[in-house]
Formats: structure tokens, sequence, C-alpha cells
């Protein structure tokens, strides 16, 4: 592309620099804040300043946070013995969302993926050990994305986690909800035949 | 959405406010600035903060330049007398990359829009208009979009052209090379009969 401005030309560089954000659409969006006003701009470019600058991380979870502990861990409603753990905190919202569960999370921020240099040290492993040390954990549940690194960090975990003695499972994979079965994918729908479940388990009607 | 912390729900809905970005694709940008280093970070926000204070726009075309008066404006290889009206700077650079066009511009920053309460005072149109009374224009091109507002823009500034001794064109509308005539609209593909060309103008065999 062809700038008439450098200072435009940056900001579109530092835009198309996001995921998803190729140069057109950078370019949109910086033409966009430049038709508001001096005020929007500054809020827009404070609110992730504030955000990079005082963002804390729940010293149990390891999930986004305002304060030390995170709200789910301090809560005396949570199920203690029980962790779910999850890649980031987006996760955890999609499962909050289903009001299914009532324990608590370990929030990894990232999966293994030799590819992007992420090995297991770059995870938050180590913190999630030092909790099953304490001895009150009974399940530590696996809700990881059904992809390679997803696999890679599971495996990774449970070799970890088979010194303790907790229960490990992993979510179910299979056919989604409103799934029709001539459109899923061979690998999904074999292994949903062998991990079939008794009709009264998976069944909505009780 | 349920955030776990009121400064990650405020900088995603900041870049929620954006065009074109939903609430899940700014969640990941956030998340995505959030696994930056410090400095690469506050090199973003920068780049938009500088790109607003220190913005100028060229006193002649409007278009957004580094100096007062923009490169285009500046160049003596550009032929003053015909005008080239845009709506903002990414038709500017869209036609530069044609290569075809030896004129200047003029950025008229948005389009005629009853729906958005833009009115003509809104637009650089006095600027233009401006630019006329000196005398040295002898074309303006009005290339603005196919668009209802496209047209009421270009209908608008018509009525005042007219009023000076300079010739108005707006650039050709018609099928776009390699479209298949079957899947034209049918105003496009009635417009281009009624305006066709004789052979040799429009053919690239010369």
């Amino acid at each position: 592309m062809n700038f008439s401005s450098k200072l435009l030309q940056h900001a579109v560089e530092e835009f198309g620099r996001l995921p998803g954000i190729g140069n057109k659409t950078a370019l949109r969006l910086v033409l966009h804040l430049l038709k508001q006003s001096d005020q929007e701009v500054s809020r827009f470019t404070q609110a992730i300043d504030q955000l990079k600058e005082k963002i804390q991380y729940c010293q149990e979870c390891y999930n986004i946070s305002d304060e030390p502990i995170c709200e789910i861990c301090r809560s005396i409603k949570r199920d203690k013995s029980t962790i779910c753990v999850v890649e980031d905190t987006r996760d955890v919202m999609a499962i909050e969302n289903t009001n299914q569960y009532q324990g608590v999370y370990h929030v990894l921020g990232g999966l293994i993926s030799p590819m992007d240099g992420i090995g297991p040290s770059d995870l938050k492993i180590e913190g999630l050990l030092e909790r099953l040390r304490k001895g009150e954990v009974k399940e530590v549940i696996l809700a990881l994305s059904a992809t390679m690194e997803g696999d890679t960090t599971i495996f990774y975990l449970y070799r970890k986690l088979r010194e303790f003695d907790v229960e490990v499972s992993t979510i179910a994979r299979g056919i989604a909800f409103g799934g029709e079965l001539e459109y899923v994918d061979e690998i999904t729908l074999g292994r949903s035949i062998l991990t079939r479940v008794p009709y009264e388990r998976n069944s909505s009607w009780k």
C-alpha cells in the first residue's frame, strides 16, 4: 500500500499485527478511529494501556482477575475438590455460560505447541501440580481443544497427574447437538462409536 | 459475556466499538495483546495516539498528510487542471495503485448520508469550490461509490459544479473485468447497454 502519511502507515501496520486483521481491515479501523473524537480515541488506547498495566492473574487458578484471588476461587459455593484445566480465560467464560459446572478452574495460559515454541515450562503446569500436592483435589477434568496441541497437552498432563491420587477425565468428544451424521468427519464418528455411552447417561429425557 | 475482570471487560468493549469487530473477536484481540510484551502493547497504543494527535490534512486536497501540502499536490508532474473527487484516503490509494491517473485529488471526507446525519456541510465541498474559483481547473472527475450515498453526493456536487466553467465527469460504471454477464445485476447490465462505448475506446487491443 502507498500511504500518504508515515503516521497513518505506522498505525495501520500496528493494527495489522493483530490476529485475523489484514492490511485493508487495519486501514478501515484506523480511519474509523480518526473520525472519532479525541476523547473516544484516548478512551480506547487508555483501556488497553490500563489493562496491560494493571492486569492480575488469580494466584490460585491463574485466570484473569482484578483481585489476587478470583471470584470463582473465593466462592464458598464452588467445589474445590474438582479442577477443570483449560487453555485460557475464554474457555472459563464458555464453561461458566453452560451453568453445568460447580468446581474450580486452572488456566494453563496456552497449549504445548512445539511449532510455536511453546513448551510445558511456558504453561502454568507447576502451579497445577502445587495445588494437587495439597491433597484436597479428587478429580481433574482436562477441558482442552480437540486439536493436535490440545491432545499433546492432555498426554503430557496425564503422565504428570498419574503420580497423584486423583481421577483424571477429559470432556466428552463426539457429535455436537444438532449435528447430522452424514456431515460428521470420520475420526469423530469412529471415536463416538468406540466411546459410546449407555442411553440413560446421554439422554436429556430423564 | 461474563468477564472475570472489569479491566478486561472495558478493553473488550472498546475494541467491540470498532466497525466489523464483534464481542468474540474483540476478546480474541485483547487476549492477544495481553500476551505481547509491554513494549509491543505501548507501541500499538502510541501509534494510535500519535496518529490522532499529529495527523494533518493537506490544505489543498484534504488528503491525510504529514505535511501542510501533500506529496501529490506538491508534485510538478501532476496535472493541476484535473481534480478527482473521492470519499476518503483509501480511494486515493486505490486510484494511485492503478497508475492511470496523473491529475490531483480532492478528498471529501465522507458522503452525504441523511441516515447517518451527514449533510453537505460536513464534507469538504466548500474547499473544492474554492479551488475551482481560482479558475485553473478544467475537469472534475467524480469518483464516488456506486451506492445511494455516492449517487446523492454526485447529484449535489453536479448542481454546485454547473456554476463553474469545468467539465464534470463520473467514472465509468459497468461490468467489471472478468465479470460474467449472467451474474451481473439487472441495473448494472441495463445501464451498461445504455452507456455503451465504441469498441475502439473500451478495447485493450490497440
